[in-house]
């Protein structure tokens, strides 16, 4: 017993100890209040008051006329400082093969897609969207072809650069090229920064996309380890910049994709910072960011971009309109001309329509307050889903808690092979995102990425049962 | 006088040869039949009789009241076998910065779009497509969007599939995959077969966008020259075939865009048998092939492909929906998956809502009538816009008079520098497409091509009085 701890919180220590090591799991019952008495040799009113304290910690729930359980969100937490450095400076890539192949399971109409990328569907305002498509189209005169052409829509740009503006970055609406979903954005910026064999810093564990991007335009990662507290690792990017003849730097500083961390402020300055004095453009990838929960918007390292090096990259996949392919970049003047010359020789343009609805909704639709809708859902399910973790899978399981998005990222026991369970959870029926998948060189093999925006009903609670029963009899 | 030849048919001949020649200039007066009769010491019946013969041809039209006048149509058409071979075997392309100043110019609303490539668009079923929008996004569930990723929405495909096969071409619904326009799906196959560096046979000259692919993906182009008449040189391709180590070969079988041309049935087969014989992959261009004048349809090369080397790609922007960038390639199995997977990690997916939009517009719009209407449309525009090039441009005007699409291309004489035409033009409210961005080496610097898909009106002749003015004071 530490000097000068009181007796009750001793206790206190030693349950939260047995709780976070996994020595109590979530959901078990703790003992009576007159059984502990006994145990620890302790008045009712020193353990009284140690439940009371271990119920503020969030680790411990009173249930009427039953007793005290272990929270089911006293799952531990993922924590800082546990992603070890790359054992290699720079990889080339070859990720697509397995992407490609995990991405087409999820089509399966049957399969709980906890592996999804994309948000659960029914959440959006299809209906809404669909009225101000039929309102954009019947006014739609035949110069709107024309008028949709690279950078796009001059309307929907007017739009986006407002929200800018109120989000306090400054925004022209000829810096902004429209594009098809963010994607097409991420994979412009990056092509007219770079050329074959060039270095890229990336964040490991990355988004599988920019994986993808990489090895398409056969260039070389340099994985930048991503904290799950603190982001991306600025130490070691800095000490890379200064090595290696990094071209690029592609992050996503606001609920990263698959760990759902975001950067500070302070970090996200720091980063435009330190790469503005290396020259070195930022693709930051932000379709997370109005996904924030709580009142505190999360401003994106754009808004730090001072010596023009940023180009962000968003959409409205995630937030508003799935299926619509609409994203943007909002560019720095340097990298203007390169962007729209390449979206015009890629694809030519973006859907008339499609760029004409958004544009539509975003006048009358009230996105802002579809989006709170969508936050406040997201942050429930992201509890509920927690929850089912805690009460299905190992107790050695860690977890993430990100502050915004819908992603957990799910650190499993060593004896958990994410791809092996990844093949067997699909088989019946289950789709989860495994760690190989987000990295350079495979790795991540312990872990999983869950996509949480399903509303929880009896398959997705059926989902965890069988995923916790599949880990349960993995072997070393 | 040719041995046999009568008397009427000598008068014939001189005719129709000084008006072929430029000697009797388009719109000019032929001598009165009194005075035919005189000059050439004929009888009435037999001047009669050979000027009815020449009403036949086309090359003269009587004018009630007034005499005969040369044919409006009788501008010298573009001849087979007067397109020299390239000086060089390979090129490596620089096109876009060109290409990409010339397409901005097209965005002026008030500019004469005869430098478009978009046919006009107030042609298209706009509003009938809205309510196809509209219908399709109403019946649309959640699942859409997964249903919609790559290969692409199945009753889309499936359309699009039972039009092959009405074509007589063997289609499979999983052979197809939906693009972002036919545009994304030229690059993506080109993307597919070859590596930086490679060479590729296009076409001489060449759909710009075909030399921006190119140049994007760093390949070699290898020029092919085109003929007038009969299409790309077959000769001159298998001789590059047998010395050069060739990937793949780009070409725009039916109305090739600049040119117009069509290659016939059995020059289409001879291509896909030399090409199957060095197992050359075909990316067939082929989105004006469904724009034919009369009854005749356009098979595609893709019609021969026994040994499973077309990659046929084609879309709905010319024919049907300009803007809803809905595209597609039909593929053979050897390049489906590569094709496929390239789609997903470049622009992931292709709007869910055009997708809908084009599906439903097959099912009940009545596309096939639309088609003829289009096509009856293009070709009465064409006689038209012939008419004006007759009246307005230099006798030594050459032009092509394609059986299909909506382009002219036009031979100017060698004192006209098309890009200064082109400059001048747009100063005056005018746009043309000049000949240099259609050829690697910038060449073809005296033509320039003619969209004539907007109905003539009086801007559209004004247009034309301004473009024969601006090059009759033209100095070599």
């Amino acid at each position: 017993m530490a000097a000068g701890m009181k007796r009750y919180e001793k206790l206190v220590h030693d349950i939260a100890t047995a709780i976070r090591s996994g020595v109590l799991a979530p959901g078990e019952k703790l003992p009576s209040v007159r059984q502990a008495c006994l145990n620890h040799k302790l008045s009712p009113a020193t353990v009284f008051r140690a439940y009371y304290e271990l119920e503020n910690l969030g680790l411990i729930r009173a249930q009427p006329k039953s007793g005290y359980y272990v929270s089911s969100h006293a799952i531990k937490q993922l924590s800082a400082g546990n992603i070890p450095p790359p054992g290699q400076e720079s990889t080339t890539v070859t990720i697509s093969d397995l992407v490609f192949s995990i991405l087409g399971s999820i089509k399966d109409q049957d399969t709980v897609p906890l592996g999804s990328a994309f948000p659960w569907p029914a959440l959006f305002p299809l209906q809404r969207l669909s009225r101000s498509l039929a309102h954009a189209t019947r006014d739609m005169g035949p110069a709107a072809i024309v008028e949709s052409l690279p950078p796009g829509n001059h309307d929907l740009r007017r739009q986006i650069a407002r929200r800018y503006l109120m989000q306090g970055i400054e925004a022209d609406v000829d810096s902004i090229v429209i594009t098809n979903g963010a994607f097409e954005a991420l994979n412009l910026c990056l092509e007219a920064v770079t050329r074959p064999g060039d270095l890229v810093a990336i964040e490991s564990p990355a988004f599988y996309g920019c994986l993808q991007a990489l090895e398409r335009l056969q260039l070389q990662a340099v994985e930048i380890p991503v904290d799950p507290v603190h982001g991306m690792d600025l130490d070691y990017l800095q000490s890379m910049l200064e090595k290696r003849p990094i071209r690029a730097c592609w992050s996503m500083t606001s609920f990263q994709n698959p760990m759902g961390v975001s950067m500070s402020a302070e970090r996200k300055q720091a980063l435009v910072e330190l790469l503005t004095h290396h020259q070195v453009p930022l693709i930051e990838d932000d379709v997370y960011g109005e996904l924030y929960f709580g009142m505190q918007e999360h401003q994106p390292a754009k808004a730090y971009d001072k010596g023009g090096y940023v180009m962000h990259c968003s959409s409205f996949s995630k937030t508003l309109a799935p299926g619509y392919r609409i994203g943007w970049t909002l560019l720095p003047p340097r990298y203007k001309r390169e962007v729209e010359r390449l979206k015009v020789i890629t694809s030519l343009s973006t859907s008339t329509i499609s760029q004409a609805a958004i544009a539509d909704f975003l006048k009358h639709g009230g996105y802002d307050r579809h989006l709170r809708k969508l936050r406040s859902c997201f942050e429930l399910q992201q509890h509920q889903y927690l929850h089912l973790v805690a009460r299905n899978f190992p107790v050695e399981t860690q977890v993430t808690r990100p502050s915004g998005g819908y992603f957990l990222w799910v650190a499993l026991p060593e004896r958990v092979d994410a791809l092996l369970l990844f093949q067997q959870a699909l088989a019946e029926g289950v789709s989860i995102a495994p760690g190989p998948i987000f990295s350079a060189r495979h790795e991540c093999r312990h872990s999983i990425r869950i996509n949480y925006s399903k509303p929880v009903d009896a398959s997705v609670e059926q989902a965890f049962v069988t995923l916790g029963r599949l880990m349960a009899v993995m072997q070393p």
